[in-house]
């Protein structure tokens, strides 16, 4: 029995996460789920987007599935990871079947940091308009190579790519280099190279067979992975795993899409992925298996998918064809 | 007769600056070159990247044409954009025939600010790591941004789009999004909207039809062009204009390529597309049409073209042909 703080949110978030809950309920697993609101539609009610109940939800549970935002989402998701300390974000970018990937079995993982940054939020009003500051920490930096590595070696992945733009960056960037270096010393099986960020951006679409696991600051792992979902056919199939020492959070990369919301058309494989990112994150490994293949399956056959990748499906119709494979 | 300064600088520069003033000299216009050392063997030479003189010397032309340095290009190519304040970085995305484009008759520009942000170099360590500082001022994202209208006006495109993360640095971005419709209301025929960063880096890949002129602030525009790069089939093809109120300096968003530097194999097609816009900055246009007429000729043959866009010729090889065209 697993206690899991829901939160679908704005928008499609709730479609999708309807959808995933009925996937997860042909498991054999139990889940306790706790329902918590976030978003645009609870600010309008409550007057806050992020409720201390919602966080103390979060903070009470194994693990989250978050669905998605509105406008109100930089307040919500990265709040949630900063009082989380969820300073992971995993980010698959892996192609289906059946999708409209620009490449056939790609398959790399981009690390993204996930607590600081220009994330951080100082920023300030002056004379002349307005400034931000970038923040870089040796134990932020350290911490996220070092589940990088670990990543990369139990997942029997062998190579780690340090992205960052150190040239002009030199202090903030540079740091995260020395670092990426110094942290590979202990992992001497596993390959490392290290990228300009803009140099990435065009290799992601002329050569991405070159990366396999990449770890990257969090402004341009948020570029990055936006990217590499559109490599693999857009934010319908990208999902996410925000995890922290003692909790994970797991969403779609995807936000609310209020041009489709309410329609019963979105995709729901983004949430469903990150409903097996969540799997494996409780060490359910093999139903995290049962549900992936179950959507593989569902993805080849090409029949009963949404519209983004090229059916007539619902949202739900495509949920219960993957349930009906579980 | 135009007094122009050269700056072939490191590596693949100097072979793709030689095969461009080869097909420039095929013009019935008369160029004053003068030639300026930058780059990592200027270093190795002089001790430093970027010699005053070779700053004087630009100062002192009406155009600079420059090719590529090495590990030292930040030092060279961002204090040269500062110092004589070459506040728009242009930067269009284009795909010519016979290239390995991912998309045929793609044709936007991002309009790129060029001298703040996180390129101004204010970076501090500190007792835990260290911090860069983002600057944006009013001045630089009015005057970035009614470059980006008039380009639009002037050149018959008739939509631009303002790129940015407003929902994260609501202050610096929040203000760029602010002054960029500002700005618009001076161009009602002008039709705008805009984007986050994320979401436009997914949108280069699945829908880049949607752009016609970008504008953005400088790291979102290094980033961008580059995958802009990727979509129209590398570095090989993507030439970038620096501009400010007073002279105007040309560059293949390439680097100096160690890789494949003193082989006579890099394609020239960037540089030469640089010497394009130097022309249209020139106002030129005549002769900016037939040399990239010349060019779009060459690549459409495909048979004197270099390994990069599978052809097997040499840099000068392809340089010749082009210049035969004319
Ligand atoms: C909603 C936004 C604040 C968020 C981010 O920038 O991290 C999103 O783009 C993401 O990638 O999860
Ligand atoms: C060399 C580097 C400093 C430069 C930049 O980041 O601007 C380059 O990537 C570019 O795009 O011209």
């Amino acid at each position: 029995m697993y206690k899991i703080a829901v939160i679908p949110g704005d928008g499609i978030g709730k479609e999708v996460m309807e959808a995933t809950l009925h996937v997860l309920d042909a498991l054999e697993i139990e889940f306790d789920y706790t329902f918590a609101d976030a978003g645009d539609e609870c600010k309008a009610v409550s007057g806050v987007p992020l409720p201390e109940e919602t966080i103390d939800i979060v903070k009470e549970s194994q693990a989250c599935l978050f669905g998605a935002a509105g406008e109100s989402a930089a307040d919500v998701i990265v709040r949630l990871r900063q009082e989380l300390e969820l300073y992971v974000n995993l980010r698959p970018v892996k192609s289906y079947p059946g999708t409209k990937a620009l490449f056939d079995n790609l398959d790399f993982v981009i690390v993204r940091e996930n607590t600081e940054d220009l994330y951080i939020g100082l920023e300030e009003e002056t004379e002349e308009g307005a400034t931000a500051l970038r923040v870089t920490t040796r134990n932020a930096v350290e911490r996220i190579c070092k589940f990088a590595f670990d990543y990369a070696d139990e997942n029997c992945r062998n190579k780690v790519t340090a992205v960052h733009k150190a040239n002009v960056l030199k202090k903030t960037d540079g740091l995260f280099k020395d670092i990426f270096y110094k942290v590979a010393e202990d992992y001497k099986d596993i390959e490392t190279d290290d990228r300009y960020v803009d140099a990435t951006a065009m290799f992601f679409i002329t050569n991405p067979q070159m990366f396999n696991v990449i770890v990257t600051t969090n402004l341009f792992g948020d570029i990055l992975s936006d990217e590499g979902a559109g490599l693999v056919g857009g934010l319908g199939l990208i999902p996410s795993a925000n995890i922290g020492e003692n909790s994970g959070l797991f969403e779609p990369v995807h936000g609310s899409a209020p041009d489709i919301a309410g329609k019963n058309i979105a995709n729901p494989s983004a949430m469903i992925l990150s409903a097996v990112m969540m799997l494996d994150y409780l060490k359910e490994h093999g139903a995290a298996r049962t549900v992936e293949n179950a959507l593989v399956e569902v993805l080849s056959e090409g029949k009963v998918v949404t519209g983004d990748i090229g059916g007539n499906a619902s949202t739900m119709e495509m949920a219960s064809e993957i349930r009906r494979k579980i």
